[in-house]
């Protein structure tokens, strides 16, 4: 009988499903909506009929099940904050096994989830110590160490966008502190500096600003979008070299919609980096993310199918 | 017959040893001196001639031998760099596990060993994940992650003495960068700050400027100490935030000499810890190292005693 692997990837809006075979081969992906009504209790349950639905298609034994939840885990599968679904402290690891009545059943954080799939097919592969750095509306990160996730005792480890960069912030970050590098590398982030004392000379004048708008304007040469561009490498960069010295990894890989603007971003990024990291760290890689989207089934996936 | 686990820390001037029960006692301990002539090649035969001398007083097997070594090593036991030594890269491990016919031989960079020291038998004990800081000469940091040495894939895991906290600063590091934690966070660090700008009106004024007089100096409300310790507090608590974002450890211990200071240490570094670190690190808790000068053979036999 054929065995089948699925990985689940809950985000705020969409929940991402994926089937996979036992080799690891993404047969089949969809989403669901993401139902937050009712303090998030119809989520397990859509999930689990969905999942239902499908292996219809997929006769035989469903021989593992991972999923990615956006928010604090520990190692025991138990959700610690979820604000974005109003799910208070649970096991959220049981309580899918126990849906499901497959046993083997595993839960992490999202951004370290997506950081297991990047390690194993995408721009990680071929490394077991890296370190994901997810630019998106925010600055998520994941880290795994000797191949495994590195959660840390109260579930932030890896919460890299939290790092403080700058001393001198007026403004708040959602987290509540000032100076976050979340405040400068993500896509909120690039188009808040480049609003701010924007000059009419530069091309970003007049029109919407956004961080697609930046990067493409540094690649066209325009000076305000260069300069803004180096000011999102300065604090990733310098950022990255602190992580460097915590966890060494081999790689770092860059995801998220802002890291689209591709090899502009490992350029600045690392000219930063080498500037800050010891002598022992400068042979660290960048790369940037391949599975997109994707990232969170294949890593929910990946931990359920490899122990 | 008895077994016996012995623990060494070699240091750029003295090898410590201790013989161990199997229970994990300290049975005894003494010193050598570091014969760094001829490229550090007599110190691993210094070594075992010391244990065998040693042993004669402890009939039994040697079961196991720990060693810390300063420097960056590899989890199998090659040794990167050792400048102090003149050592070149070479699997120190394998050396001393040939030299004494001990199976059971482990080596590892001596801030990592002091930690994991720390973490069995001081100021962590209770704990398995904590980042211990020792603010001696320089800043050296050891992670402990679920129990285990976080290595780093290039042995640099833990070197958070290289952090970059201070963009402006205009001397350069012995790493060769500029604006790292330990030219504040240390013995020299923290005299070197008093040194500039030290003012006619403060209690330090044409007497000998060391870390113990700065810190005795605030403790008595001099102000310009007071500063200095803010500053040293601030540096430190902000690059212990970050380390937190990184891998959310459960406890920070600090240790080295400028730790005798005591109480104040815990304060100055936690109140700056929690005005940068994020909701979810609040509870990380702060305490002082307890074994000195011995945590490098405790954390030494520690990792041959327990696997």
């Amino acid at each position: 009988m054929a065995s089948y692997y699925v990985g689940v990837d809950v985000g705020g809006m969409t929940i991402k499903l994926g089937f996979f075979s036992d080799t690891g081969e993404l047969l089949e992906k969809w989403n669901i909506p993401t139902d937050v009504s009712d303090d998030g209790k119809h989520i397990l349950t859509d999930i689990v009929d969905s999942i239902e639905e499908k292996r219809e298609s997929y006769p035989g034994n469903i021989a593992g099940i991972g999923m990615g939840i956006p928010g604090p885990m520990t190692d025991d599968g138990v959700v610690l904050k979820c604000a974005n679904f109003g799910w208070g402290v649970f096991n959220v690891k049981n309580a899918l096994a126990g849906l499901t009545g497959v046993g083997n059943v595993k839960v992490g954080n999202d951004a370290n989830v997506a950081a297991l799939g990047e390690m194993w097919k995408g721009g990680g592969r071929g490394y077991d110590s890296i370190v994901m750095v997810t630019l998106g509306t925010g600055c998520g990160g994941g880290i795994i160490y000797n191949g495994k996730v590195l959660t840390g005792s109260k579930g932030a480890g890896g919460e890299i966008g939290h790092i403080k960069v700058e001393r001198n912030e007026t403004e708040r970050c959602g987290c509540g502190n000032r100076g976050c590098l979340e405040q400068y590398a993500s896509a909120v982030g690039i188009v808040r500096m480049a609003e701010r004392d924007l000059p009419e000379s530069s091309c970003l004048y007049g029109g919407e600003i956004t961080a697609k708008a930046v990067f493409d304007g540094a690649k066209a040469g325009d000076a305000y979008c260069v300069e803004i561009v180096e000011r999102f490498g300065r604090y990733l960069g310098t950022a990255l070299s602190d992580v460097a010295h915590v966890v060494d990894p081999e790689v770092f890989v860059i995801g998220g919609g802002v890291s689209a603007a591709g090899q502009i971003i490992l350029d600045v990024v690392k000219k930063y980096y080498d500037e800050n990291a010891m002598y022992a760290l400068k042979d660290t890689k960048f790369r940037l993310a391949e599975l997109g989207n994707d990232a969170g089934i294949y890593g929910a996936v990946r931990m359920v199918l490899f122990k």
